[in-house]
């Protein structure tokens, strides 16, 4: 019987840890048991939710309920409610992982993934390095274009929107796709050098299929998505579309379902795990040296959850705040040469403007691997130290 | 200048709250601005945020920021990403509440709601009764009509679907609204008693529209709809279809949002104020009476957010979970006559049968009222006691 199971922490102590599994168990699938007559049981334990594993620990109490795929549909909303509905209203417990077993072939996972970008981009090994627009709300295409520009005449790979910009009349969706994409041929044209730009995907989402076909269409090279603001099966209807472009889960309010030790969904399994099985191809998240409350354990969890083996691609973890070009040997000895470097303020603050914040990210990674340090880093290192 | 006015709460200490909040204020909206040119400062004054207050408590800090309508678009996922977006994932840190302003204009509430159900009902100012399935997950149609005949000869006025049954072989989505239908109408001619069947809308997304015109074809009444795990504005592409099915709104999966005292939503505006402006006709909630960990206060609230005046109409309040006959004098005093009654166990447990059950429900409403206790009451109490 192909099974989900979900691993809970509950803070606390009960009397004796399997009967209160047991009870949840029941509970959550078909209700009642040990009423239930023997032919009852009989048919309905191919409905039960089984109790894998309940302990008492010191700090609180770690299940383990496995519940039957015959309860679900392949959409994370069943699931989600079906595994942590009722639950998540019933006292202080946190929804650790979720174990797709077999099922997880119902899920599509990124399109690209790392593999599909690298080749897209023709980047064989190095970190890709994103940059991010700065102080655009409010702005209008010109101020967009020449900072995009800057940006791309840098050398950072991927550019993005900011997630709070959307589809506002001083700077509609459909405009900034096509001003981007003429942009960016002209860098490339200049330069040879390929820049994707991820807009951001917003508005009504009945629309937002539409939407994601027309960017395309216009230009567009990827997507940003704030799917913790939708919702999962948002993006996971998204990416069925295949629409060829890449999508980049964005991490936005994912504090407010993510960010308690002792509700929620943790993390790694809501930024990372679900994000990728939903279809995300990158998956951004707040690196642990900054400001955000994310620790080194929490980080290293979702780079692995993005990248695990699994039947989907893996997904490009992007550690994403507070990074400078003094940092990036330190995100590369963290996390590998398989993720992607993403900065706003260590792009645009740079003391010789926003290409040169860049060049000076590229420049660092070319440090790391043995080259000599560029003029653009040794200036970045003097603005921000390094570590 | 139109704005929305975001409460938040702050756990612990800063050094001064009012510059801390008007780093807040400009970081979430237009960047940066002590280092901007007066002439930008002038333009990008409209899309600022705006500290409304700010003050350090005993326990934590409260702070208020009005934020220009301009810089989001009429959808939840861009107002709650703007407003909490990146704020959610930096600290402990509650939104309370939202104020809208005049931009709730942009929001449907129910198309139903109070006035709307109980003229459709011609129920003029009694609580309604409704009840749920029980121990339905793993069941056939035949079960599933019997027991919905069983609940709908007690008099009851909504049956709803369990949360947790989706669109599942063994009782699939279009069977069950037509078994219903045929079954609901039967006891209509039988009784001369009309009965609102709640079908949970479930499986992908983007398939959720055509699926709610569908329910309409066949014969639902009413659509149940786990909004919370969908996303809100999933419920509000939905509404707006305006299937002339008034909507449930179930709070499955809000704890993980609204559950924590530090992080989060607060349970009053997320399950109540934005599920109703998203299209809610009613807001089904925890009652603080059982084992979950809502307070009278938060339930209050809920309350109040679902009745208050405002430019849509007015949702139904749900107390749910652990609710029997014995309950309800104490139910109308705590939340008034414009609520909906919702048990499951508090039908089908009664010693006579979920007819009984429901009977039971309707004779205490009848002993509130100051007619004489009925005997499926008096047995109710017997079995569960009064408050």
């Amino acid at each position: 019987m192909s099974e989900i199971t979900a691993s809970y922490f509950f803070t606390g102590k009960v009397a004796a840890a399997e009967p209160f599994a047991e009870k949840l168990a029941v509970g959550l699938t078909v209700g009642s048991w040990t009423e239930l007559t023997t032919l009852d049981q009989e048919h309905l334990a191919a409905y039960k939710g089984r109790v894998v594993h309940a302990e008492q620990q010191s700090d609180g109490l770690a299940i383990k309920i496995a519940y039957p795929v015959k309860n679900v549909t392949p959409d994370f909303s069943s699931i989600l409610t079906t595994v942590f509905g009722k639950l998540s209203l019933d006292g202080a417990v946190k929804l650790i992982d979720i174990d797709f077993g077999d099922y997880v072939s119902h899920f599509p996972g990124p399109a690209f993934g790392i593999e599909g970008i690298r080749r897209h981009l023709g980047i064989e090994s190095r970190p890709l390095v994103m940059s991010i627009f700065k102080g655009i709300i409010g702005r209008d295409v010109e101020f967009f274009k020449a900072q995009l520009r800057a940006q791309a005449l840098g050398g950072v790979d991927i550019i993005k929107d900011d997630e709070i910009l959307y589809d506002v009349p001083e700077l509609p969706f459909e405009e900034r796709i096509s001003a981007a994409a003429a942009v960016l041929k002209e860098v490339e044209d200049e330069t040879g050098h390929k820049v994707l730009y991820a807009v951001n995907l917003s508005g009504p989402v009945f629309e937002l299929k539409d939407k994601a076909v027309r960017a395309k269409e216009l230009g567009a090279t990827a997507i940003l998505f704030n799917v913790h603001a939708y919702g999962l099966d948002v993006l996971k209807g998204i990416r069925e579309l295949d629409t060829g472009l890449p999508i980049l889960a964005h991490p936005a309010f994912a504090g407010a379902i993510a960010g308690s030790d002792s509700h929620g969904i943790s993390y790694p399994l809501l930024i990372s795990k679900l994000a990728r099985l939903a279809g995300a191809d990158l998956i951004l998240f707040p690196a642990p040296y900054g400001s955000v409350p994310l620790d080194q354990q929490e980080a290293e969890q979702i780079v692995r959850a993005a990248r695990s083996a699994a039947p989907v691609p893996r997904a490009f973890p992007v550690p994403s705040a507070g990074i400078h070009p003094g940092l990036v040997s330190r995100l590369i000895d963290d996390f590998g040469s398989d993720i992607v470097i993403n900065a706003g303020g260590g792009v645009h603050g740079h003391p010789d403007g926003a290409a040169a914040g860049g060049r000076a990210f590229l420049e660092a990674i070319e440090l790391y691997e043995g080259k000599a340090a560029g003029p653009a880093y040794e200036k970045a290192v003097i603005q921000w130290g390094s570590l």
